[in-house]
């Protein structure tokens, strides 16, 4: 049964690999049963006869996904920028998301996020919720209802909360855990659970050891933090002294990506078997040489967060090495360490670090372009879903509509440069039509 | 005679000084001919009959001064970011105001320009035209127009510009500012004529001689460029030799702020004597101490262009420092090297890369807070214009009215939690009206 086809008409746009874009005026974007047949000048003759929507010349891109934010730090984004990650942890964020206790409260907040969200320039997002059961079941029905295609997880952390914000032992939140993938089995088309140990600070060895078992039980992926800042790493090393980096310490209870014995590529978390752990880890921005080898060898994907980075003063990651590499990145806002849920901020930002990172710190480390910027929002991330972030044939059909004509000039511009300029100086006024998987959400 | 008498009724904020800001929620702040006569938490007896604007509980503050722009940069801001300072001028810069030769384009490029500045939240600017007279008086005239206060130069340039833009002498540089003088003489009402050496590399030595003897006959301050990038350094050191340091380039000429001898405070250029040269200098990141004593010495104004500073790669400045040392420091959109007009997000982009210098440079040098960042974006770049920036007693009536209702929370928040959030989230939607010497421009 075909679920639609059609066909967008416009400026269309997007990555043919990390260095260049593909860019077709007055062209078709196919959406079919929704996957992408393809781009056209002209509607092949199987297609003659389908609806297109005639977008003028508007553009026309893949939608973005964002790998790594937080749902109930939305209520707080934009204020308390001024501390460093644990004093920000222990003084906000964790006073905060305590309040999700209270599903009334939880539904207000995020009834508000899930809103923006869908109004925004993400298509997919990876989003942790806090660590109570009921209100993350509730943040995965609103995701559900809006349309996006997201993966969801309930927190867990069993150590170095709050007395009103940490669960009361390993066991209790392994239970809860299973509880809440139990009662979600089946709920939902697009919106999946991923497993989310806190960080290591917040996770006791027993619930790590619950979490490994877990995963290989259910077969989801991983999501956590990793070398985002100075303290927390020290942290790190004291709390789990056998582990040689912070990297080894998810690793030494299976949850860091795919062991290279099974030498498989980190796919779609529906096909995750058992011997793939899909694992996104946010920041990696002071991460040893030892802990790049392990991210690489075994497929982890790396949230880059560079708004986050700057606002909580960790640091500015080295992208253009992992790049150079070959690693999988994608950019994350981080809300609330970042503030603005805005992915083409996301990109902004990471070609403007990288540019300081490049002025201040290592001139053999060129800066991040906008091909490789829009590459990580697009594909970078999205392949953690699967064929996800571009327009090429048997992609999944993710796609956003934007009007660019409130960014005036007075002269002729290239496309690439109205490209440019959406990625400076849009808002959520230029975003006039989403579609996820085919699925129409705004 | 009383231009105008009214209050504007609302939660009031503005600088008490660098460290510290003010909120007075449910207040008064009176303007009283062009001049804010105070701020009461009930209106005195003397003004108990005056009309009031009501504006619930919208936030009331001081408008801010956008100390360094370009006005034809505007066309196309947010394009063609990956250049460093001299290759950005050769190869984007220099061609594209070269076009301003055609009153009908500036025109058109103008009224872009002027429309969105009036609808941003700037109140007062200090703005880089092109070397073209006729265009500069058109730019003028629209600003005038506007309800903003600005000043404007045409700028001078008789070296290593393009073929297309460049002046044919010093002599014909200078005769064509005295020409530009004297022309809107007594034209303007709030648009205030600046000298504009673009920068050493464009100026002979000849010229500069003349733009002295031309601020000492008309008495109007100076702005241009300084120790922004490397590469420029480097160059001017070439160029003039005999200086001891970049700045010295400028002092040689007179054309560096008031001579220690003087001991003047700088003040408003309508007062400027022959004592005094008012002088701004945008970006200041690579200043030596000598440099930065002789800024403090002569009352230099600095223009921090945080924004720029990234998108040229240009590097941090030392702001901590600048503002230990009690300089004169405003910030600057620096259109088009930085992409946005507008100030509430130099304000975050100030905060942001203080936090990197602390973190990749120097950690004795503390990061940018929120109050100090305010105070620069409206008393520390104001006082260039006079008492501008602030609701006490006596300063010009410059003042924002800000709907932030868009931007939603579930939670009571504080009012500098308000602010912050403005700071870090709002767009031109936000502003809601906008007084300039208590003049109503929107």
């Amino acid at each position: 049964m075909k679920k639609d086809l059609f066909a967008l008409k416009g400026t269309i746009c997007y990555s043919k690999n990390q260095k260049e874009l593909v860019f077709a005026e007055n062209s078709y974007a196919v959406c079919e049963n929704g996957l992408c047949a393809g781009v056209f000048s002209q509607l092949p003759e199987e297609y003659k006869d389908i609806p297109v929507k005639d977008m003028g010349d508007r553009l026309i891109i893949p939608g973005f996904t964002d790998l790594h934010l937080h749902a109930p730090q939305y209520a707080y984004r934009g204020t308390g920028m001024d501390l460093e990650l644990l004093d920000w942890l222990n003084t906000i964020t964790f006073p905060q998301e305590a309040k999700y206790a209270d599903l009334s409260y939880a539904k207000k907040a995020y009834s508000i996020f899930v809103d923006d969200l869908k109004h925004s320039f993400t298509t997919r997002a990876c989003i942790f919720a806090t660590l109570h059961r009921p209100a993350t079941e509730l943040l995965m029905d609103m995701l559900e209802e809006s349309g996006l295609t997201t993966m969801v997880g309930k927190v867990n952390m069993d150590r170095n909360g709050a007395p009103e914000l940490q669960e009361k032992s390993a066991q209790a939140s392994a239970q809860d855990t299973r509880q809440w993938l139990e009662e979600i089995k089946g709920r939902y088309d697009h919106t999946y659970p991923i497993l989310t140990p806190r960080f290591t600070p917040s996770c006791t060895d027993e619930l790590m050891t619950e979490l490994g078992k877990i995963q290989r039980e259910y077969h989801i992926p991983i999501q956590s933090h990793l070398s985002e800042n100075f303290g927390e790493i020290a942290w790190v090393k004291e709390l789990c002294p056998t582990s040689r980096f912070y990297g080894d310490a998810y690793d030494m209870f299976g949850l860091f990506g795919t062991k290279p014995a099974a030498n498989e590529e980190v796919s779609n978390p529906a096909s995750a078997s058992s011997n793939t752990c899909p694992t996104i880890m946010a920041h990696c921005v002071h991460s040893t040489d030892e802990e790049i080898q392990m991210i690489k060898d075994q497929g982890v994907y790396i949230a880059h967060c560079p708004e986050s980075n700057t606002d909580i003063a960790s640091g500015i990651a080295p992208i253009r090495r992992y790049l150079d590499m070959g690693l999988h990145v994608g950019l994350g806002t981080d809300v609330a360490g970042g503030f603005s849920l805005s992915m083409f901020r996301a990109i902004a930002d990471a070609i403007q670090v990288s540019k300081l990172r490049w002025r201040l710190m290592d001139q053999t480390q060129a800066p991040v372009t906008l091909e490789e910027a829009f590459y990580m929002a697009t594909i970078g991330g999205g392949s953690f879903f699967g064929k996800v972030g571009s327009f090429e044939k048997g992609y999944e059909f993710d796609a956003m509509i934007l009007d660019d004509s409130n960014i005036r000039h007075p002269q002729e511009i290239s496309t690439r440069d109205r490209l440019e300029r959406l990625v400076y100086l849009s808002d959520d006024r230029n975003l006039v039509g989403k579609y996820v998987q085919g699925r129409k959400v705004i």
